[in-house]
C-alpha cells in the first residue's frame, strides 16, 4: 500500500529542510524583501518591525502603513465595508480579495462577519493544497487534501487567508522552534521567544501582519504566545470549536483537553472570530463539537458588577515581578470600576494547583513518546531541546492512566466548589510566570496546563511591558525559599521556581517584552469570558 | 486510616447478603405482602402484577388501583394539581408527600414540574442516608453521605422518592442479577429477564409501581431494560446530565461514553424528567455537565416532516423475527403519516457496525478487570456469569487504548457523514436483537454499544409484544448463514448470531414479552429525540 500520510521517510533531513525554506523564500515577492543593510541588522536581532527604517524602506506604501497600523478588527471591517480599502495581500489572496470586493460592489452586502479581513492560520489547520508540516521534516511532503472546519468557517465569513505560520516541532514545546523553518523571533525583541506552539500566529498579529490569528492550546499553546507577544487571546473549551481537518502527530491520548481559539490586538477580534465560527453551525460537520450557538444570554449576563477571585501565586512557581505587577494593575483597575475582587485562599489554591499541575503534566506525556518519536525519527532530525515528546520513563501503564483520570476528576470537582463557595464570575491569574524568555528557555507550564486539565475557557489579557524601573528582581524575591519540584525525577521538565530565579535576574534581559495575565471562566462559557474581557479592556483603557 | 468507602472486607458473603435481604424485607409493610397462596404462585413464576387475584387480594384499595393504573405522568400530575389525589406511599415518602400537599394547599402552587409524582431511582444514585450497594456484597455497608445531583433535581421539582431498585453485579451485565438481592423478574413474564443494569427501574415502572424511573447506560443499561419491559426510555449524551453523587465501582476508564436518563410508559414522562433536571441548571454543581438549558428550538424543529434512516440488520447479529416486525411496524406507521424513511446502505452500515462494535467492546473491558475484581473479591462472592468484568486477556496496553481512540474517532467521523449524506433527522434500528430472554441468557450488545461509542442520544420505543402467530423462527431465518464472530478469541462474550439462533427457537419461550426498537439522534440532541419520540408515539397510536 502506498504511503498515504505522514511521517514520510526522509533520507537527508538537512537538505529537505533547506529545500523547504528555499521554496518558501521564493514565494515571498522580491519587492517585500528588506534591503540588505536592514536584513543584516535584522539577522543580528537589532531591528523591530516598527523601526522607522523599515517603514520608510519602500516595502510598504503610505496606504499600506495606514492599513497595517489598524489594530482593531472592527475598525478595519468598517473601512472595508465603506469601500475605503480594497484589495489586500499576496497571490491567491489577491484573487479572493478581488472576488469579495466585487461581491460587495454588486450586492452592497458583505459576505459575512469577517468580510475582507486578512487573517492568518496556524500551520496545523488544513487549507486544501497547502502543506501542513507540524514543524517536522518528515511532514514536509504532507499536503492537505481538504479545508479544516476552522478554515471553512473563516472563508464562509469572508476572511482572506494568505499565510500560515510557524510552530514548535510536533507542537510539543511552548516556544516556536523547529528544524524545518528555524526559530520564530519576537517582534518586540528578536532575542526573545514568541512562545508556542502557536507562536507564528502571535508574531504576525503582534507585527500587524494579520488582524486575527488562530491557534490551538493543549497545554498553553495560545496563552504562552499571547502573553509573550502582548495579545488578547481566547482558548475555548474542548468541543466548542470543530477539530476536523486539523493535523497533528496525534497518538490518541485523550486525557488532556486541547482547545483552540483566536488571538488579536483587541477583544473585538476575538468576538468576531467566535461569532463567525458559530454562524457555520460547526457541530453539523464535526462529531466532536457541542451543538451550542452563540449564547446571547451568557454574553449579556457578564455586563453587571462582576466578582473575581485572584490567584497571586499558585505555589508551583512564584511569578516574576513584572507578572505580579500586571496582575495588580488589573485588580486595581477592576476595583476602581466597582467590581469585586477577592484573594482566593492561598493554602487551598496551592494544594489544588500543585496536585493539578502534577496530574496534567503526567497525562501530557503518558504515551511515553511512543508515537511521536516515529515522526521525528523518520527523517533523522534531532529532537528540539525541551520538547515534551515524553520518553520511556514518562510512560504510564493503563491502570495508571485511569487512576490519573480519577485524580483529575476529584481535583476538578474540588476546583468547581470554588465557584460556588465564592460566587465567582471569573478567576484572575498569571498567564505565565515570566515574560518572553531568551529562545529555548521557557520554564514551566504552571498556571497554564491546570486550565487544560479543567477544560476551562481562558482569556489572555495584555497589560503592560517589562519596565526596567519597576520590575527589579529584588533580593527579597530572589532569595525567597524555593518551592520543591513536583515529581522532579519523573518529570524533569516540570521545573520549579529555582530555575525561575535563575532566569529572571532582572528586567534588562526582557527589554520591551509584553506582560499579561489570564482571566478564567468555567467550561464552555466562551461568551461570558469574552464579555468579561471587554470589561477588562475598558477598565484598563481608563 | 479508617476505611472511608467501598469495597469493605466481608467475612461471610452469604450471611451478609442474607442479612441485607432480611433487613429489606422487614421494611416492607406487612400489609403489602402477598397472601401465602399468591406468594407461592409468584415464586413459581406463575403470577403477573396485573393478575385479578393480585388486584383483589386487599393490598391495593380501589383508589390505589385507580391511581396505579395511570401510566401517563402528565395525567397523574393533573390529578395531583387538582388535588384529586393526595398522599402516596411508604415511610419517609409519606412525610414528603404530606409536605407537598400542604405547600399546594397553602400557596395554590406546585413545587415544580414533578409535584407529587412517585418516582423510583436506580441504586447508584445517592440519597443521603440510604445505602448504595452496586449489587456488590462488599458494598452492603456503604451508605450515601449526600444526595446525587439527579436526586436533587427530582426533589427540587417536587417528586416523591420512596424506592431504589436492583441492578446487576457492579453494573456489569445487561440483566439484573446479583448475589445481594438475587434476580429481578420481568413483570410481563417472571421467567424472563428485565434487562439491566437498570433492570429494577424498568420492572417497577412496567408494573405501575412508579411513574418515572431513572437509569444509567454505559453499554445498553437503559435500552435493554426499556426494551425487555416495554417502556419508553431516553439515554442522554455524556455531559448533558450531572454525574455527581452517582456511585459505581469505577476504575477511571473514560473511553466509553456513559449517559443517563429516564424510563416511563409515555413520552411525556421522559420530557417532564428532562425539563425538571435542566431547570436545576445542573452545570453549576457538576463540572462534567454541559451548560445547555432546554433547547426550545430543537424541540420544535422536529415537528415537521421528518426524514429517517433505518438499519434492518447491522451485520453483527441478525435481529429475531419479532424485532424485525416491530421495526417494520414503526417504519410503516411513519410512512403512512407522511414521513420519509430510507433504508441505510446495507454494506456501509455493516462495515461501520462491525468495526464499531468490536472497538467499543474492547474499550469496555480494557482495564482487564484490574479494579472491579477488588470489589468482588473483598467479600468472596462469586462473579455472576456473563458479567463484563474484563479479565487479564482483555487488558489493553496504554498505546493500544490510544490506538483504539483513534479508530473510534475515525468511525465516529464516518458515521457522522451519514447524517449529511442522507439529510437524516434520526436513525431507526433494533434496540436489542431479541426480546427479554430467560434469565442469564442475553446474547449481544450489537445495535446498542455502538451508540455509546458515538455518544448519540437514543430513544427506546415500545412497539408490540411477541406474537405466537407472527413471530415463528422460520427455517429461512433459522438456517441463514451466520455472521462470523468479531475477534472471538479475544472477546469471548461478544457473541454472534449463532447463539441468537440457539436462543430464539420460536415465540413460545418469550410469551408476553414486550418488543421495541430504538430511535437515534446525534450527540446532545435530547430535545429533538424527545420530540421525534412524541411523533412516533402519536403515529403508533393511530
Amino acid at each position: 500500500m502506498a504511503q498515504i500520510g505522514p511521517p514520510y521517510h526522509i533520507e537527508d533531513w538537512q537538505a529537505a529542510a533547506a529545500a523547504k525554506r528555499s521554496h518558501l523564500f521564493d514565494r515571498i515577492p522580491k519587492t517585500h524583501l528588506l534591503p540588505s543593510e536592514l536584513a543584516a541588522r535584522a539577522a543580528k536581532h537589532e531591528l523591530l518591525p516598527e523601526d522607522p527604517a523599515v517603514l520608510s524602506c519602500g516595502i510598504l506604501s503610505s496606504l499600506d502603513q495606514e492599513i497595517t497600523c489598524i489594530e482593531d478588527a472592527e475598525v478595519l471591517l468598517r473601512q472595508i465595508q465603506d469601500r475605503k480599502y480594497t484589495k489586500i495581500l499576496y497571490d491567491q489572496a489577491l484573487e479572493r480579495a478581488a472576488e469579495l470586493d466585487q461581491h460587495l460592489q454588486d450586492t452592497g452586502e458583505t459576505v459575512g462577519l469577517l468580510h475582507g479581513l486578512p487573517v492568518s492560520l496556524k500551520d496545523c489547520y488544513g487549507i486544501k493544497g497547502i502543506p501542513v508540516t507540524a514543524g517536522l521534516v518528515s511532514w514536509i511532503p504532507n499536503v492537505a487534501t481538504e479545508d479544516s472546519s476552522i478554515t471553512k468557517g473563516l472563508l464562509a465569513a469572508g476572511a482572506v487567508l494568505y499565510i500560515k505560520t510557524n510552530v514548535s516541532q510536533a507542537h510539543l514545546m511552548v516556544e516556536s522552534i523547529n528544524n524545518v523553518f528555524g526559530t520564530t523571533l519576537n517582534p518586540y525583541n528578536p532575542a526573545l521567544s514568541v512562545g508556542g506552539s502557536s507562536g507564528g500566529e502571535a508574531a504576525v498579529v503582534a507585527a500587524n501582519a494579520a488582524i486575527i490569528g488562530t491557534g490551538t492550546d493543549g497545554g498553553g499553546s495560545i496563552r504562552f504566545p499571547a502573553m509573550f507577544c502582548g495579545l488578547w487571546g481566547l482558548k475555548c473549551s474542548k468541543g466548542r470549536m470543530p477539530m476536523m481537518g486539523m493535523q497533528s502527530p496525534g497518538d490518541g491520548n485523550e486525557s488532556v483537553n486541547a482547545g483552540l481559539g483566536p488571538m488579536a490586538k483587541t477583544v473585538s477580534g476575538l468576538e468576531l472570530w467566535l461569532k463567525a465560527q458559530l454562524d457555520c453551525r460547526p457541530w453539523q460537520d464535526d462529531f466532536t463539537c457541542v451543538p451550542m450557538a452563540w449564547q446571547i444570554g451568557e454574553a449579556r449576563r457578564a455586563r453587571q458588577r462582576l466578582r473575581f477571585g485572584v490567584i497571586w501565586d499558585d505555589g508551583v512557581v512564584r511569578p516574576t515581578p513584572p507578572v505580579t505587577r500586571a496582575l495588580r494593575m488589573v485588580v486595581d483597575a477592576l476595583r476602581s470600576a466597582g467590581h469585586s475582587v477577592i484573594d482566593l485562599p492561598r493554602e487551598r489554591m496551592q494544594v489544588l494547583h500543585r496536585q493539578a499541575t502534577s496530574c496534567v503534566m503526567k497525562s501530557n506525556v503518558q504515551s511515553g513518546g511512543y508515537a511521536v518519536m516515529k515522526h521525528i525519527e523518520a527523517s533523522g532530525e534531532p529532537v528540539v531541546p525541551r520538547s515534551a515528546t515524553g520518553h520511556p520513563g514518562s510512560y504510564l501503564e493503563t491502570h495508571e492512566v485511569f487512576a490519573n483520570h480519577m485524580l483529575r476528576n476529584r481535583l476538578s470537582s474540588e476546583y468547581n466548589d470554588l465557584w460556588k463557595d465564592f460566587a465567582l464570575d471569573a478567576i484572575l491569574a498569571p498567564a505565565v510566570a515570566h515574560p518572553a524568555p531568551p529562545h529555548g528557555r521557557y520554564i514551566s507550564n504552571a498556571y497554564v496546563a491546570v486550565y487544560n486539565m479543567l477544560d476551562y475557557v481562558t482569556g489572555s489579557i495584555p497589560v503592560t511591558k517589562v519596565d526596567p524601573a519597576l520590575d527589579e528582581a529584588t533580593q527579597e524575591w530572589y532569595n525567597a525559599e524555593q518551592y520543591p519540584r513536583i515529581e522532579a525525577e519523573r518529570f524533569p521538565y516540570d521545573l520549579g521556581d529555582k530555575e525561575m530565579q535563575e532566569l529572571y535576574t532582572g528586567p534588562e534581559v526582557f527589554a520591551n517584552a509584553p506582560v499579561g495575565i489570564q482571566v478564567v471562566c468555567r467550561k464552555l462559557r466562551e461568551e461570558k469570558c469574552i464579555s468579561i474581557m471587554k470589561e477588562i479592556e475598558s477598565v484598563l483603557a481608563k
